[in-house]
């Protein structure tokens, strides 16, 4: 069983992690709409830090930036083909753009680990400017790849 | 607004985090229903580990263990008073014996941490160690805090 998975990730060229991280697709789209759930709880909250609807508070800017970081990076391998299925919202851009979807992904990694050097920096203002950046990424993503 | 919710805060004498982290109970519950998703899948990957199902790997042992690390810290704040509410499966001893619920929350927390520790080392026969005791904490909580 292990060893027909790994030839068919080495003939498919795919990530191995992609492959041997859900025993069923269905579990990839369950895990990705509750990290999506978890990382939008601490998107919102580091947002209303960096609005100043609270004060800034390194030690939770850290925690929040934490999560969204260490998601992202998980996300990256909760898309693997064939998980286009109900009650999934991903468009299937996803997978026909993949290339240009892999750039969004790594653009959100890229925001979130922006965001957990200002939270440790302890710079309200560069938490607030790495914030900014991070929800541009997340809303370039969601206008080209998910489902209202 | 804010300064009704912080002078309740402050007569109840509850924790300021957990009044304030969620703005309608029923967000509290989704977020810890979405975490323990999060927190299940990762710790199902740390025990394929931990059982030798999957060669040990010190960078997936990490991000398995700082993602249970890091969750439990915010699940600790994701059950306030007034969400023993569908779909929640809490029991209601949740809120009727606090203290001790508390008690495993921080058992959790501490476990989780063993296990980081214990994946950063690199030592499979640790992780191994860690990932019973945390499987043991989960055990514990479930059978008395979770409806099935």
């Amino acid at each position: 069983m292990r060893s027909s998975v790994l030839l068919m990730t080495v003939l498919l060229g795919l990530p191995w992690s992609a492959q041997a991280q859900f025993s069923r697709l269905n579990d990839a789209v369950k895990y990705r709409q509750a990290a999506f759930q978890v990382l939008g709880t601490h998107v919102q909250r580091a947002g209303a830090m960096a609005k100043g609807e609270v004060p800034f508070d390194k030690p939770a800017a850290e925690a929040n930036a934490a999560l969204i970081e260490l998601l992202s990076r998980q996300l990256a391998s909760a898309f693997p083909p064939g998980t286009d299925m109900a009650p999934s919202k991903a468009k299937p851009e996803v997978w026909l753009e993949a290339a240009k979807f892999k750039a969004h992904q790594d653009e959100l990694q890229s925001s979130a680990a922006r965001l957990s050097n200002a939270a440790r920096s302890g710079d309200a203002n560069a938490f607030k400017a790495a914030f900014n950046t991070l929800a541009q990424t997340c809303k370039a993503c969601h206008d080209g790849y998910r489902n209202r």
